[in-house]
């Protein structure tokens, strides 16, 4: 069975699981603590030498790492991933977004505030992540004011990609009150066959 | 004709710029100077939202921002992306590693010191990117140990997608001496039909 390296409260490792229970692919969970530094261990490092989860194990052996390169093997001949091309450049588009343009902001925030549990000695980087965050969340805004999900019309691994630390944003820090486009593509999302939760 | 919108000395710029080039597909190349904040007018902020370059016009209108998606666009049924599903996966995990743990550190680097100019206004947060670059060319170095390129057997555009600043590294402060699978690397990308330099 596949194994999934993984952080359970992490939005990059909720990623994958939502994506395989939605294709209703069975996985197997294995937790490594990133806050012990597990995945900086010898053993894990020989796994994946970048010495982050998640982690995919495909089969013995056969590791693949980088959440949105997971997403992207899974959805490919799925109707997760469009069939148009410049359709399916735009959902990379996004996915590349996520971890420059957004991840770097409002999972950082999230993991100093409410994983590591220490606003206090994390202050002066939170603030300079504020504006940053924001503006990745207005970019979003921008998009789904025209449009129901990333990817254009339908639910693709896009929307799976930006939801996973946009929906809990504000344990980062971050107010959606001024982003309804935002908040109703969330629900959108959340009604979405198979949809598990983060804490599921 | 396909438009580049650019900052010419940008490493995410030029992946563009050598794609194109390698696959002999005409583009006409338009600057955008970022150093006088043009990437943040109304006029380009109505092109890309995001506010940053390179930007594709593929026909009037039709936008693509991006660099690794528009890498991933055009390299789609050529040889610079694989066949296998899984050596396909591959690519995009190189191309997700390149944006989250290699850009921020290495490119970010060159910008301060070499673009803008201004090491030491910049040396506490040069300081602190130094061993984070140094950790990603660590990984580079252990992948190209055992395979000739990132996708495997073969050039692709995770090789473009990495070359593009580690190459030019030494104009952010890091020292490749160490990285003898890296150096050899680069003279193999340096080495492809219709190779062209970044400052062409």
């Amino acid at each position: 069975m596949i194994k999934l390296y993984e952080y359970p409260s992490s939005g990059n490792c909720y990623k994958i699981r939502l994506l395989l229970t939605q294709l209703e692919i069975p996985f197997e969970r294995i937790t490594v603590d990133i806050l012990k530094k597990e995945s900086r261990t010898p053993e894990f490092l020989s796994k994946n030498p970048n010495g982050r989860v998640p982690l995919l194990e495909l089969e013995p052996g056969k590791f693949l790492p980088e959440s949105n390169a997971v997403l992207y093997y899974f959805s490919q001949d799925t109707d997760f991933f469009p069939t148009d091309k410049f359709e399916q450049a735009q959902v990379m588009q996004w996915m590349f977004f996520e971890q420059y343009s957004h991840e770097p902001y409002i999972a950082t925030s999230r993991y100093w505030i409410s994983i590591v549990g220490k606003p206090e000695e994390y202050k002066q980087a939170l603030e300079q992540k504020q504006p940053l965050g924001y503006a990745a969340l207005g970019v979003m805004e921008n998009q789904l004011k025209d449009h129901p999900f990333f990817g254009g019309d339908h639910y693709t691994i896009a929307d799976i990609c930006l939801f996973a630390y946009t929906h809990v944003a504000h344990e980062g820090g971050f107010d959606l009150t001024h982003f309804p486009a935002i908040s109703a593509w969330i629900n959108r999302v959340k009604e979405q066959p198979n949809y598990i939760s983060i804490t599921e």
